[in-house]
């Protein structure tokens, strides 16, 4: 199991116990979306309960359709022949993997089942540092470095994963260094994968996005989902857009594809592509959750802010990804681990280390996700959803105070100890 | 993609194609149960359409105490922590194989996938003989032949996979065949995976059913789904048991199953628990199932003895396996792809040729599924179910009759053409 799963793991089972304890607890942890399921979804999954068959390998016709409109509606020609559904965009990121073959570059740090997956196929990834500032992309001139390094000793590339916006980091890489990613990647003839998974919850819509398309139509691959945007992760569906100079590689994908899930479940896919056609209700939900998430990720980036760490500025999706290398000294901890695990152990504040992305393990970076802070029950979540300030009701203002007094603590503590020890 | 998925999208493919200019069609490619979605399982999943969290990765513990209940009830003790659920048991069964690593034993013929997701992980599935007439087991002196060859050469094996009752035979492997392979198995230091996909489809239910947990419970991995006793296929659900002393596997398991496929559809798994406890409406659409599949695969298994074909009695499940060497000559083919494409493009038979399962490609074996000829309606599906004479019913008595009619005409006009050819 992967360092980060094993973490999380670990983390909800010490906050379990807290919280038979009657202890505090922040769950900050898991990348889950947090909010319910849109009811008009749930109507469609009961709707389409009867679809028992197999249904094609790559997807229903109606669900590819409706998620080429959906691409349409994005600024992309997207041919529902170069399309494959899978149970969730993370199989369908294995497939890519598998069917592609060779060597993969993941962006340092990233999201943990790209270099999970990676050693899965029996091979390491090769991580290269992002700009900084800018998650979710490598370096252009370090890629081209790290890519010629690794075909210099005999090991074979192939693709590069970024993610657009980003998770960790919740930012989103400029134009212009995708731009030149895209050159880099095109003179190394590798295939771009884009996980947009968070794209829909970019805080701001009107933002220049930089899909990787506009620059290397003919080498990106790109992966997105119904999970965050619209909080269907237990619904595993996802959807994959290959380009058409890649049609074998759509080919071999939707072979690998037959080999370990045969198809993606026939209800899901009946009620994804009603989600996928974007529907008034489905639009606007969608809308409230990205308020909802830019909202809290802003208030808790203050927090942290305040407490003394650097936080890059969150521009999508429901994470933070806070550098507490100004607060080492106060702090006496060595590593993001170390860091986790101490807020975990005294604090019931469950996050994970940046390590487990691939970041350095000295760098005091954590990933705080936000998301699960919007209530214990669907009605705490659904007024967190429609309030006009969600950061202003008692459960989620007690979650921001909580971080407060957490830091303010361990600093002060933190530095008690360190005197009593050196006095 | 497999040979045998190519051969049933062809074949798909060419029947949609003689349906639309209006000529006779026989669909027995595919192996979906083709019935209809029990309506309390309909409401089942539509009730549970709200589950949009992603849940625990072995699955949500309803399904897996639900799972152990259905083993219990088979005479086998079962925890619920030993289960893995996953999107169907194929996913389950490349997970399992991805665990555990190293080389693995596939009976000759087997299921094409066994032996297609071996070559995904990198390596050559070993092919053993099954017994003369039992299909889905390695015969256990071949196994111990084959493994010692494979290990002599440096090559490193760790399971085989076996079909209880079997998939493409239709056929059932007697206890002592399975006693013996299990201490090959034992002093080879073999994991078994057994998959049990068809158990409930055994046609006789009172059978001495020889699981290998019976003779080696130590090293035995039991997968199923609800994909064909509940004609389920499209909603892709799966388990997997686990014993005690491969605790660790269960482990690696769920470790691979985080980074494939992440969890199972909660919805699905809502519903899945509510089959696996098998409350009496359940019972009855099973039996019914099975009661149907044996009718007409015997009454199928009828047309191609009397057309000259040796085919082993059906035991379970909806398939044939019948060989025609005894009709070499007249047919005049040489493997069975050559036969099985004969009887596509001349007479519209959808079939599958026994080399797409491993068998000898000289061999003249067929794979028959019988269970698309219930009907094109649900209404005619439904019929078939509660027929007591569903072999009488018009649209089935027509496709086995025409079966009969092809294989009349095909080896009078092969017999002629050849005539012709050497007159």
């Amino acid at each position: 199991m992967s360092v980060a799963i094993s973490a999380t793991l670990a983390a909800n089972e010490a906050l379990d116990h807290r919280r038979r304890m009657g202890l505090p607890v922040l769950p900050l942890a898991f990348g889950e979306a947090g909010l319910p399921v849109l009811p008009s979804l749930e109507r469609q999954l009961g709707t389409a309960a009867g679809r028992g068959a197999y249904g094609p390998v790559a997807g229903s016709p109606d669900l590819r359709t409706a998620a080429a409109g959906y691409w349409h509606r994005r600024g992309l020609p997207a041919d529902p022949d170069l399309i494959v559904a899978g149970p969730g965009s993370k199989p369908l990121l294995y497939g890519l993997l598998l069917a592609i073959g060779g060597g993969v570059v993941v962006p340092r740090p990233s999201w943990v089942s790209y270099a999970a997956q990676t050693r899965l196929m029996g091979a390491e990834p090769i991580f290269v540092e992002t700009p900084p500032g800018e998650g979710g992309v490598p370096d252009p001139d370090a890629l081209r470095a790290a890519v010629t390094l690794e075909r210099a000793a005999g090991r074979p590339v192939s693709c590069l994963v970024v993610t657009l916006p980003d998770n960790p980091t919740g930012t989103l890489a400029r134009p212009e260094t995708v731009r030149r990613m895209c050159e880099a990647a095109r003179e190394l003839d590798l295939i771009i994968i884009a996980d947009q998974i968070y794209r829909d919850l970019l805080f701001d819509q009107h933002t220049d996005f930089p899909c990787p398309t506009r620059y290397a139509p003919e080498r990106t691959v790109i992966t997105t989902a119904l999970s965050k945007n619209l909080a269907l992760g237990g619904w595993r569906i996802g959807v994959a857009l290959l380009p058409e100079a890649l049609s074998g590689l759509r080919d071999r994908l939707a072979g690998v594809a037959s080999e370990i899930w045969s198809s993606t479940s026939g209800p899901t896919q009946q009620a994804a592509a009603y989600a996928f056609a974007e529907p008034p209700e489905v639009v606007e939900r969608v809308a409230a959750s990205r308020r909802l998430h830019e909202t809290v990720a802003r208030a808790m980036a203050e927090r942290f802010t305040a407490a003394g760490a650097r936080v890059p500025r969150p521009q999508g999706g429901f994470y933070l990804y806070p550098d507490f290398e100004d607060l080492r000294e106060p702090l006496g901890v060595d590593t993001s681990a170390e860091l986790a695990a101490l807020l975990l152990d005294r604090y019931g504040v469950g996050v994970l280390p940046g390590s487990a992305f691939g970041d350095a393990p000295e760098a005091l970076r954590l990933r705080v996700a936000t998301s699960l802070l919007y209530g214990e029950t669907d009605e705490q979540r659904l007024t967190a959803l429609t309030s006009p300030d969600p950061a202003g009701l008692p459960w989620i203002a007690a979650a921001l105070d909580r971080t407060s007094e957490v830091f303010t603590d361990l600093t002060a503590s933190s530095c008690e100890e360190r005197v009593a020890v050196t006095a």
